[in-house]
Protein backbone atom coordinates (compact mmCIF):
# COMPACT_ATOMS: atom_id res chain seq x y z
CA UNK A 1 0.00 0.00 0.00
CA UNK A 2 2.78 2.24 1.11
CA UNK A 3 4.60 1.31 -2.04
CA UNK A 4 1.55 2.15 -4.22
CA UNK A 5 1.55 5.57 -2.90
CA UNK A 6 5.40 6.07 -3.31
CA UNK A 7 5.16 5.33 -7.06
CA UNK A 8 2.41 7.45 -7.58
CA UNK A 9 3.87 10.35 -5.82
CA UNK A 10 7.03 9.62 -7.78
CA UNK A 11 5.34 9.66 -11.37
CA UNK A 12 3.01 12.75 -10.63
CA UNK A 13 6.74 14.24 -9.71
CA UNK A 14 8.10 13.37 -12.63
CA UNK A 15 5.25 13.99 -15.05
CA UNK A 16 5.27 17.47 -13.53
CA UNK A 17 8.75 18.17 -14.22
CA UNK A 18 8.41 16.91 -17.98
CA UNK A 19 5.39 19.37 -18.09
CA UNK A 20 7.50 22.16 -16.62
CA UNK A 21 10.74 21.56 -19.32
CA UNK A 22 8.35 21.11 -22.42
CA UNK A 23 6.23 24.09 -21.73
CA UNK A 24 8.66 26.45 -19.86
CA UNK A 25 8.80 29.99 -21.09
CA UNK A 26 12.01 32.44 -20.10
CA UNK A 27 10.12 36.15 -18.59
CA UNK A 28 10.67 39.25 -20.19
CA UNK A 29 10.42 42.29 -18.30
CA UNK A 30 8.89 45.39 -20.29
CA UNK A 31 9.32 49.21 -18.82
CA UNK A 32 7.91 52.08 -19.84
CA UNK A 33 9.18 52.53 -23.75
CA UNK A 34 9.07 54.23 -27.02
CA UNK A 35 9.31 53.40 -30.53
CA UNK A 36 9.58 55.99 -32.97
CA UNK A 37 9.28 56.52 -36.74
CA UNK A 38 12.32 58.31 -38.33
CA UNK A 39 10.51 61.42 -39.05
CA UNK A 40 9.57 61.86 -35.18
CA UNK A 41 12.78 60.90 -34.46
CA UNK A 42 14.70 63.50 -36.48
CA UNK A 43 12.36 66.40 -34.68
CA UNK A 44 13.28 65.21 -31.59
CA UNK A 45 16.71 64.43 -31.80
CA UNK A 46 17.65 66.38 -34.78
CA UNK A 47 18.24 65.82 -38.84
CA UNK A 48 21.67 64.61 -38.47
CA UNK A 49 21.22 62.38 -35.44
CA UNK A 50 20.98 58.81 -35.15
CA UNK A 51 19.60 56.04 -33.01
CA UNK A 52 22.23 53.68 -31.18
CA UNK A 53 22.48 50.38 -29.34
CA UNK A 54 23.03 50.64 -25.86
CA UNK A 55 21.86 46.52 -25.70
CA UNK A 56 20.90 44.11 -27.61
CA UNK A 57 16.97 42.79 -26.75
CA UNK A 58 16.46 39.25 -27.14
CA UNK A 59 14.22 39.46 -30.02
CA UNK A 60 16.17 39.41 -33.27
CA UNK A 61 17.50 43.23 -34.47
CA UNK A 62 15.63 44.42 -31.13
CA UNK A 63 17.71 47.01 -29.20
CA UNK A 64 17.37 49.19 -26.46
CA UNK A 65 19.45 52.89 -27.25
CA UNK A 66 21.07 54.99 -25.48
CA UNK A 67 18.63 57.70 -26.31
CA UNK A 68 16.05 58.69 -24.34
CA UNK A 69 12.73 61.05 -24.31
CA UNK A 70 10.37 62.40 -21.23
CA UNK A 71 6.52 61.73 -22.54
CA UNK A 72 4.11 63.76 -20.71
CA UNK A 73 0.86 63.18 -20.49
CA UNK A 74 -2.31 65.59 -18.71
CA UNK A 75 -1.08 65.18 -14.67
CA UNK A 76 2.37 64.17 -15.16
CA UNK A 77 5.47 62.90 -17.04
CA UNK A 78 8.25 60.43 -16.95
CA UNK A 79 11.74 61.24 -17.80
CA UNK A 80 14.19 58.94 -19.32
CA UNK A 81 12.24 56.49 -20.98
CA UNK A 82 14.11 54.71 -23.39
CA UNK A 83 13.93 54.37 -27.05
CA UNK A 84 13.24 50.59 -28.32
CA UNK A 85 14.95 50.60 -31.66
CA UNK A 86 15.11 49.90 -34.66
CA UNK A 87 13.16 52.65 -35.91
CA UNK A 88 9.42 51.85 -36.99
CA UNK A 89 6.61 53.10 -39.83
CA UNK A 90 4.58 54.41 -36.92
CA UNK A 91 5.62 55.89 -33.05
CA UNK A 92 3.82 53.88 -30.25
CA UNK A 93 4.49 54.59 -26.48
CA UNK A 94 3.93 51.66 -24.48
CA UNK A 95 3.66 52.11 -20.17
CA UNK A 96 1.28 50.17 -17.05
CA UNK A 97 -1.64 50.82 -16.04
CA UNK A 98 0.56 52.32 -13.00
CA UNK A 99 1.75 54.83 -15.39
CA UNK A 100 -1.24 55.88 -16.85
CA UNK A 101 -2.46 57.27 -13.81
CA UNK A 102 0.54 59.03 -12.82
CA UNK A 103 0.39 60.59 -16.44
CA UNK A 104 -3.19 60.96 -16.92
CA UNK A 105 -4.01 59.15 -19.81
CA UNK A 106 -6.55 56.38 -20.09
CA UNK A 107 -4.91 53.54 -22.49
CA UNK A 108 -5.75 50.87 -24.39
CA UNK A 109 -4.49 47.46 -23.84
CA UNK A 110 -3.62 46.28 -27.19
CA UNK A 111 -1.18 43.96 -29.39
CA UNK A 112 1.63 46.08 -30.49
CA UNK A 113 1.22 48.30 -33.96
CA UNK A 114 -2.70 47.82 -32.86
CA UNK A 115 -3.26 52.12 -32.44
CA UNK A 116 -6.68 52.66 -33.92
CA UNK A 117 -8.47 54.15 -31.15
CA UNK A 118 -5.88 54.91 -28.71
CA UNK A 119 -4.89 58.04 -26.84
CA UNK A 120 -2.09 60.68 -28.09
CA UNK A 121 0.79 61.68 -26.02
CA UNK A 122 3.43 64.29 -25.84
CA UNK A 123 7.09 63.65 -26.40
CA UNK A 124 10.06 65.70 -25.76
CA UNK A 125 13.13 64.99 -26.86
CA UNK A 126 17.06 67.44 -26.65
CA UNK A 127 16.28 68.58 -30.18
CA UNK A 128 12.41 69.08 -30.24
CA UNK A 129 8.75 67.68 -29.14
CA UNK A 130 5.88 66.04 -30.88
CA UNK A 131 2.29 65.41 -29.70
CA UNK A 132 1.19 62.07 -31.10
CA UNK A 133 -2.53 61.84 -32.10
CA UNK A 134 -2.43 58.38 -30.94
CA UNK A 135 -0.28 55.41 -30.12
CA UNK A 136 -0.25 54.89 -26.45
CA UNK A 137 -0.73 51.82 -25.08
CA UNK A 138 -0.54 48.92 -22.49
CA UNK A 139 1.32 46.17 -24.10
CA UNK A 140 -1.23 42.82 -24.80
CA UNK A 141 0.97 40.44 -22.46
CA UNK A 142 2.27 37.84 -25.48
CA UNK A 143 4.92 35.27 -25.56
CA UNK A 144 7.17 35.64 -28.76
CA UNK A 145 7.90 31.89 -30.05
CA UNK A 146 9.45 30.26 -33.38
CA UNK A 147 7.38 27.60 -35.25
CA UNK A 148 9.63 24.56 -33.63
CA UNK A 149 8.52 25.93 -30.14
CA UNK A 150 5.05 26.66 -31.27
CA UNK A 151 4.77 22.67 -32.38
CA UNK A 152 6.67 21.27 -29.34
CA UNK A 153 4.01 23.28 -27.22
CA UNK A 154 1.01 22.46 -29.01
CA UNK A 155 0.35 25.84 -29.72
CA UNK A 156 -0.53 28.37 -32.76
CA UNK A 157 -0.21 32.17 -33.79
CA UNK A 158 -2.64 34.41 -32.48
CA UNK A 159 -3.88 31.37 -29.69
CA UNK A 160 -4.74 32.61 -26.76
CA UNK A 161 -3.06 30.80 -23.63
CA UNK A 162 -2.87 30.69 -19.76
CA UNK A 163 0.45 30.66 -18.10
CA UNK A 164 1.43 29.52 -14.36
CA UNK A 165 3.33 31.49 -12.86
CA UNK A 166 5.66 30.11 -9.24
CA UNK A 167 6.67 31.59 -6.37
CA UNK A 168 5.23 33.87 -3.34
CA UNK A 169 2.86 35.31 -5.71
CA UNK A 170 1.96 32.36 -7.78
CA UNK A 171 -0.73 33.02 -10.32
CA UNK A 172 -2.61 31.55 -13.41
CA UNK A 173 -2.81 34.60 -16.12
CA UNK A 174 -4.75 34.42 -18.80
CA UNK A 175 -5.45 36.04 -21.95
CA UNK A 176 -1.67 35.59 -22.88
CA UNK A 177 -1.31 35.86 -27.12
CA UNK A 178 1.16 33.86 -28.62
CA UNK A 179 2.79 35.41 -31.60
CA UNK A 180 5.17 32.68 -33.78
CA UNK A 181 7.81 33.68 -36.35
CA UNK A 182 10.86 32.61 -37.37
CA UNK A 183 12.28 35.41 -36.35
CA UNK A 184 11.41 35.29 -32.90
CA UNK A 185 13.26 33.46 -29.30
CA UNK A 186 11.18 32.19 -26.98
CA UNK A 187 10.24 35.14 -24.65
CA UNK A 188 6.79 35.96 -22.53
CA UNK A 189 6.96 39.72 -22.35
CA UNK A 190 5.04 41.32 -19.57
CA UNK A 191 5.07 44.62 -18.55
CA UNK A 192 6.03 45.92 -14.51
CA UNK A 193 2.34 45.58 -13.13
CA UNK A 194 2.27 41.97 -14.55
CA UNK A 195 5.67 41.14 -12.98
CA UNK A 196 5.36 42.76 -10.07
CA UNK A 197 2.13 41.32 -9.24
CA UNK A 198 2.80 38.00 -9.43
CA UNK A 199 6.94 38.63 -8.46
CA UNK A 200 8.88 37.62 -11.31
CA UNK A 201 11.53 39.50 -13.42
CA UNK A 202 13.38 39.02 -16.36
CA UNK A 203 14.95 35.62 -16.73
CA UNK A 204 12.58 33.57 -14.10
CA UNK A 205 10.03 30.87 -16.07
CA UNK A 206 6.44 30.78 -16.37
CA UNK A 207 4.86 27.59 -17.77
CA UNK A 208 2.20 27.28 -19.95
CA UNK A 209 -0.54 25.76 -18.60
CA UNK A 210 -1.89 21.91 -20.39
CA UNK A 211 -3.58 19.57 -18.71
CA UNK A 212 -1.86 16.85 -18.76
CA UNK A 213 -3.46 13.17 -18.84
CA UNK A 214 -2.34 11.79 -15.47
CA UNK A 215 -2.42 7.93 -15.56
CA UNK A 216 -4.07 6.50 -12.91
CA UNK A 217 -1.13 4.54 -11.62
CA UNK A 218 -2.89 2.98 -8.64
CA UNK A 219 -3.66 0.03 -10.95
CA UNK B 1 -30.02 15.35 -28.50
CA UNK B 2 -30.08 18.48 -29.22
CA UNK B 3 -32.42 18.87 -26.34
CA UNK B 4 -29.93 17.64 -24.12
CA UNK B 5 -27.33 19.71 -24.96
CA UNK B 6 -29.30 22.28 -23.82
CA UNK B 7 -30.47 21.06 -21.15
CA UNK B 8 -26.58 20.56 -19.95
CA UNK B 9 -25.62 24.14 -21.18
CA UNK B 10 -28.91 25.85 -19.01
CA UNK B 11 -27.00 23.84 -15.92
CA UNK B 12 -23.89 24.62 -16.32
CA UNK B 13 -24.49 28.77 -17.06
CA UNK B 14 -26.87 27.93 -13.61
CA UNK B 15 -24.17 26.23 -11.63
CA UNK B 16 -21.62 29.09 -12.55
CA UNK B 17 -23.93 31.74 -11.63
CA UNK B 18 -24.61 29.81 -7.96
CA UNK B 19 -20.76 29.62 -8.13
CA UNK B 20 -20.21 33.10 -8.75
CA UNK B 21 -23.12 34.65 -5.94
CA UNK B 22 -21.88 32.33 -3.38
CA UNK B 23 -17.93 33.14 -3.50
CA UNK B 24 -18.00 36.40 -5.12
CA UNK B 25 -15.87 39.23 -3.58
CA UNK B 26 -15.69 43.05 -3.89
CA UNK B 27 -12.01 43.96 -4.46
CA UNK B 28 -10.24 46.85 -2.66
CA UNK B 29 -7.27 48.63 -3.86
CA UNK B 30 -4.86 49.65 -1.84
CA UNK B 31 -2.58 52.49 -2.76
CA UNK B 32 1.21 53.06 -0.86
CA UNK B 33 0.38 54.18 2.15
CA UNK B 34 1.10 53.99 5.83
CA UNK B 35 0.20 53.60 9.67
CA UNK B 36 1.66 55.55 12.38
CA UNK B 37 2.18 55.12 15.69
CA UNK B 38 1.23 57.86 18.37
CA UNK B 39 4.74 58.74 19.18
CA UNK B 40 5.57 58.84 15.27
CA UNK B 41 2.80 60.54 14.22
CA UNK B 42 3.42 63.49 17.33
CA UNK B 43 6.96 63.90 16.07
CA UNK B 44 5.69 64.26 12.62
CA UNK B 45 2.61 66.53 12.97
CA UNK B 46 3.80 67.98 16.31
CA UNK B 47 3.18 67.24 19.74
CA UNK B 48 -0.81 68.65 20.01
CA UNK B 49 -1.66 67.66 16.07
CA UNK B 50 -4.56 64.90 15.81
CA UNK B 51 -5.18 62.91 12.92
CA UNK B 52 -8.61 63.60 11.68
CA UNK B 53 -10.83 62.08 9.12
CA UNK B 54 -10.84 61.99 5.26
CA UNK B 55 -13.26 59.26 4.31
CA UNK B 56 -13.80 56.07 6.24
CA UNK B 57 -12.63 52.55 4.70
CA UNK B 58 -14.72 49.61 4.62
CA UNK B 59 -12.88 47.75 7.79
CA UNK B 60 -15.17 48.84 10.77
CA UNK B 61 -13.10 51.98 12.27
CA UNK B 62 -10.43 52.46 9.74
CA UNK B 63 -10.23 55.60 7.67
CA UNK B 64 -7.94 57.57 5.52
CA UNK B 65 -6.80 60.77 7.02
CA UNK B 66 -6.08 64.37 5.29
CA UNK B 67 -2.63 63.99 6.84
CA UNK B 68 -0.13 63.23 4.68
CA UNK B 69 3.51 62.84 4.60
CA UNK B 70 6.44 62.05 2.35
CA UNK B 71 8.30 58.80 2.49
CA UNK B 72 12.15 58.65 1.03
CA UNK B 73 14.70 55.69 0.54
CA UNK B 74 18.06 55.73 -1.09
CA UNK B 75 17.43 56.36 -4.93
CA UNK B 76 13.85 58.56 -4.47
CA UNK B 77 10.36 59.62 -2.78
CA UNK B 78 6.95 59.47 -2.53
CA UNK B 79 5.03 62.67 -1.55
CA UNK B 80 1.60 63.14 -0.21
CA UNK B 81 0.98 59.30 1.08
CA UNK B 82 -1.63 59.41 3.25
CA UNK B 83 -1.68 57.82 6.39
CA UNK B 84 -4.81 55.15 7.25
CA UNK B 85 -6.10 55.61 10.73
CA UNK B 86 -6.71 54.70 13.86
CA UNK B 87 -2.61 55.44 15.02
CA UNK B 88 -1.43 51.72 16.15
CA UNK B 89 1.33 50.38 18.34
CA UNK B 90 3.57 50.12 15.21
CA UNK B 91 4.33 52.45 12.37
CA UNK B 92 4.26 50.41 9.23
CA UNK B 93 4.93 51.56 5.37
CA UNK B 94 3.16 49.94 3.08
CA UNK B 95 4.17 50.26 -0.65
CA UNK B 96 4.03 48.54 -4.08
CA UNK B 97 7.03 46.27 -5.38
CA UNK B 98 6.63 49.05 -8.12
CA UNK B 99 7.20 51.73 -5.64
CA UNK B 100 9.98 49.69 -4.28
CA UNK B 101 12.28 49.85 -7.45
CA UNK B 102 11.59 54.29 -7.29
CA UNK B 103 12.79 54.12 -3.53
CA UNK B 104 15.74 51.91 -3.51
CA UNK B 105 13.90 49.79 -1.01
CA UNK B 106 13.75 45.99 -0.77
CA UNK B 107 10.61 45.23 0.76
CA UNK B 108 8.97 41.60 2.02
CA UNK B 109 5.35 40.42 0.77
CA UNK B 110 4.40 40.36 4.50
CA UNK B 111 0.53 40.17 7.03
CA UNK B 112 0.04 43.63 8.15
CA UNK B 113 1.79 44.13 11.06
CA UNK B 114 4.64 41.39 10.60
CA UNK B 115 7.28 43.28 10.66
CA UNK B 116 10.42 41.42 11.64
CA UNK B 117 13.19 42.16 9.18
CA UNK B 118 11.43 44.36 7.18
CA UNK B 119 13.63 47.03 5.54
CA UNK B 120 13.23 50.89 7.26
CA UNK B 121 12.48 53.86 5.87
CA UNK B 122 12.56 57.82 6.28
CA UNK B 123 9.11 59.30 6.47
CA UNK B 124 9.04 63.24 6.47
CA UNK B 125 6.08 65.31 8.13
CA UNK B 126 5.35 68.98 8.44
CA UNK B 127 6.77 68.89 12.38
CA UNK B 128 9.42 66.48 11.38
CA UNK B 129 11.10 63.26 10.15
CA UNK B 130 11.62 59.94 11.45
CA UNK B 131 13.68 56.94 10.50
CA UNK B 132 12.39 53.58 11.10
CA UNK B 133 14.71 50.45 10.97
CA UNK B 134 11.78 48.36 10.15
CA UNK B 135 8.11 47.95 8.93
CA UNK B 136 8.50 48.41 4.88
CA UNK B 137 6.47 46.02 3.54
CA UNK B 138 4.23 44.82 0.48
CA UNK B 139 1.12 43.56 1.87
CA UNK B 140 0.03 39.91 1.16
CA UNK B 141 -2.84 39.45 -0.66
CA UNK B 142 -5.91 39.19 1.45
CA UNK B 143 -9.15 38.78 1.99
CA UNK B 144 -11.60 40.18 5.28
CA UNK B 145 -14.38 38.31 5.62
CA UNK B 146 -17.01 37.62 8.82
CA UNK B 147 -17.20 34.31 10.73
CA UNK B 148 -20.62 33.96 8.50
CA UNK B 149 -18.87 35.14 4.63
CA UNK B 150 -16.05 32.37 5.85
CA UNK B 151 -18.79 29.56 6.81
CA UNK B 152 -20.75 29.79 3.44
CA UNK B 153 -17.63 30.20 1.52
CA UNK B 154 -16.15 26.62 3.54
CA UNK B 155 -12.94 28.60 4.31
CA UNK B 156 -11.40 29.41 7.51
CA UNK B 157 -9.02 31.98 8.79
CA UNK B 158 -5.25 31.83 7.81
CA UNK B 159 -6.08 29.53 5.10
CA UNK B 160 -4.85 30.24 1.58
CA UNK B 161 -7.29 30.42 -1.65
CA UNK B 162 -6.79 30.81 -4.83
CA UNK B 163 -9.08 33.91 -6.67
CA UNK B 164 -10.53 33.81 -9.79
CA UNK B 165 -10.52 37.36 -12.07
CA UNK B 166 -12.45 38.18 -15.21
CA UNK B 167 -11.96 40.46 -17.78
CA UNK B 168 -9.04 41.72 -20.66
CA UNK B 169 -6.56 40.85 -17.81
CA UNK B 170 -8.02 37.44 -16.72
CA UNK B 171 -6.27 35.71 -14.28
CA UNK B 172 -6.41 33.34 -10.80
CA UNK B 173 -4.18 34.54 -8.08
CA UNK B 174 -2.96 31.99 -5.66
CA UNK B 175 -1.61 32.82 -1.98
CA UNK B 176 -4.45 34.70 -0.76
CA UNK B 177 -4.76 35.28 2.59
CA UNK B 178 -8.47 34.34 4.04
CA UNK B 179 -8.55 37.05 7.59
CA UNK B 180 -11.87 36.10 9.51
CA UNK B 181 -13.22 38.42 12.25
CA UNK B 182 -16.23 39.92 13.18
CA UNK B 183 -15.26 43.25 12.84
CA UNK B 184 -14.42 42.65 9.36
CA UNK B 185 -16.40 43.67 6.05
CA UNK B 186 -15.96 41.53 2.59
CA UNK B 187 -13.01 42.55 0.78
CA UNK B 188 -9.97 41.09 -0.92
CA UNK B 189 -7.16 44.00 -0.56
CA UNK B 190 -4.64 43.84 -3.51
CA UNK B 191 -2.21 46.79 -3.74
CA UNK B 192 -2.06 48.60 -7.16
CA UNK B 193 0.39 46.16 -8.83
CA UNK B 194 -1.93 43.07 -8.64
CA UNK B 195 -4.82 45.45 -9.51
CA UNK B 196 -3.56 47.28 -12.75
CA UNK B 197 -1.85 43.88 -13.73
CA UNK B 198 -5.44 41.78 -13.99
CA UNK B 199 -7.23 45.08 -14.76
CA UNK B 200 -9.35 45.50 -11.63
CA UNK B 201 -10.45 48.57 -9.29
CA UNK B 202 -12.06 48.83 -6.01
CA UNK B 203 -15.77 48.07 -6.35
CA UNK B 204 -15.24 45.02 -9.04
CA UNK B 205 -15.69 41.39 -8.05
CA UNK B 206 -13.32 38.59 -7.79
CA UNK B 207 -14.94 34.93 -7.05
CA UNK B 208 -12.75 32.70 -4.67
CA UNK B 209 -12.01 29.45 -6.41
CA UNK B 210 -13.60 26.24 -5.39
CA UNK B 211 -13.88 23.52 -7.52
CA UNK B 212 -17.82 22.70 -7.93
CA UNK B 213 -18.84 19.22 -8.68
CA UNK B 214 -20.68 19.33 -12.21
CA UNK B 215 -23.12 16.49 -12.61
CA UNK B 216 -23.40 14.70 -14.90
CA UNK B 217 -26.58 15.51 -16.18
CA UNK B 218 -26.61 13.78 -19.78
CA UNK B 219 -28.07 10.56 -18.18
Amino acid sequence: MHEDIIEKLVRRVIEKLIVYEKYKIPVGVSNRHVHLSEKDFKILFGEDAELTVKSKLKQLGQFASNEVVTIRGEKGQFENVRILGPLRETSQVEISLTDSFKLGIKPKIRESGKLANTPGIEIIGPAGKIQLDSGTIVALRHIHMTPEDAKKMEVSEGEFVEVQIYGQRKAVIGNVLVRVSENYSLEMHLDTDEANAVGVKTGDYAVIKKTMEIKDVSK
